[in-house]
């Protein structure tokens, strides 16, 4: 079993053309015996925002805190903590910082797309 | 795409034998499609429990408010809000509000364990 709190666990740069301000927590992943899926933490800070991007995997979003939007294919959504998302294989997708606080999302990938 | 609060989805009583004052949300799941795992939250009212039990799939738990115990294996673990916990496939758990509020808890599965 794997157990901690999240604070616990490093935050790292999101690499990944076209991502600004976004870090990156590894939660529960294929390196903790995870069999099928993984559990990432994204923070993305104040005019922050993940690439804008689509991929053969899809992700299953939970928005912990912060303020922002969702671009899923041509329409852009609202973010508040609490909401849900859940961008299908191939969508292109953005999650963007639209608040003066971090945005906190989990993001969860089967481990083909970690 | 699916998007949604959490509390726009129904939450119905967890039937399993053992559970006590728990409540589930599907909120991403084979039926929204979702080709690999679901995100389901459980919420568990004072003085209840999930079931201790155990099963072929693994849980992905992370803790969103509350104070309660988890169960894996021999051994018991506080929980507070922004705890991870990976319950790996065949591993015995339960948890439980030890608390005075709902205890909120976002659990993973592979689609098999749905």
């Amino acid at each position: 079993m794997k157990i901690a709190h999240y604070e616990q666990i490093d935050a790292a740069p999101v690499e990944l053309e076209g991502a600004v301000g976004a870090r990156i927590r590894r939660l529960i992943g294929p390196n903790d015996g995870a069999p099928n899926f993984a559990m990432r933490m994204f923070e993305v800070s104040p005019d922050g925002h993940t690439p804008k991007h689509s991929h053969a995997h899809e992700h299953e979003v939970f928005v912990l805190e912060g303020e922002g939007t969702v671009l899923c294919g041509d329409t852009e959504h609202t973010l508040r903590p609490g909401m849900v998302v859940f961008v299908p294989p191939q969508e292109v997708h953005q999650f963007s910082n639209t608040g003066t606080m971090t945005l906190k999302l989990l993001c969860m990938v089967p481990n083909s797309g970690c």
